[in-house]
């Protein structure tokens, strides 16, 4: 399966906070470096997403943005 | 200045490709980790993005998806 | 600090509802024109958002569209 | 026509440029203020969009981030 | 009413969920194909979404990605 | 490969249109219903779309607004 997405970063799940219609999955993808996505609930019940997982975040080019300090 | 984008990850702008409204910024954040943004032609002259900067890339943690294999 | 993101609309909080996962934050940007945020609650938390903030709403060229009557 | 998205912004377009798949549409929304989009150059070519017209730029609430300085 | 976005797939509502800040609608646009939309649940009051209702799914070109197997 | 985006719809790419840095994809679902894509120019490359390719159209949930007439 290929994905147009061009960014997928390997990391664990540290951390999975779930509402009613969302959920807030914290990756860590380095040490002390994490990657927070929100996602729905459905997803994280579906996946069975829980701490420990091995996954990836993927995210749209275009939803990139750049700081410059 | 406090930012409500959950995601900021340093590197280092590797490579800058520029077309007529947008430009595409490839950005090094750990060896052999790529982020890759989509951006106006217009904020990277503004910003006067070029290889070797050094960046965070920015993100909205609803623009997380997650992938299991 | 430079960003990338080519919209930012400066205004004040006036509203602010936490949900478990996420919140809404409503800006007034001009008299009578508001602009409607949803972050994750964590950010309203980080950054105690509150009624009465000076804040910007911070958006993403590729995230707006055009609408002609 | 009822549209879920929150925010839809009057302006008159100030300036458009065309890329070979995407184009810009500079959209002042009060003096001195603008907002930028970037939409397909079809949507562009299909909605005749040109400098002067009056239109309403459109953000899906979760587009928006906020800052806080 | 003429819209930027690309692509507005029309459909019927099948399922509401609601919940403190977001809703989740999923509207049926072919038999046995969903599209799963997460709005706020303040456009699901204010528009009267729900079950049995024809509704369009919009979504701007810039948000969707292509997957090849 | 497990993706949290809930909308994957199949069909068959129509028209490839490449710029410098974007691309537009335009994928046919169904007879008469057409989806369109922006991606990078580089995605398209890397994984040879072209018409005639059987795709699927991916959007995260959050991605999709709805539209009542």
């Amino acid at each position: 399966m290929k994905l147009s997405a061009r960014n997928l970063i390997p990391g664990k799940v540290k951390d999975v906070t779930v509402g009613l219609v969302n959920a807030e999955v914290v990756i860590e993808v380095a040490p002390g470096v994490e990657i927070v996505s929100v996602i729905t609930k459905n997803s994280v019940d579906r996946m069975e997403i829980k701490p420990g997982d091995e996954v990836r975040a993927m995210v749209k080019a275009t939803s990139v943005m750049v700081v410059k300090d």
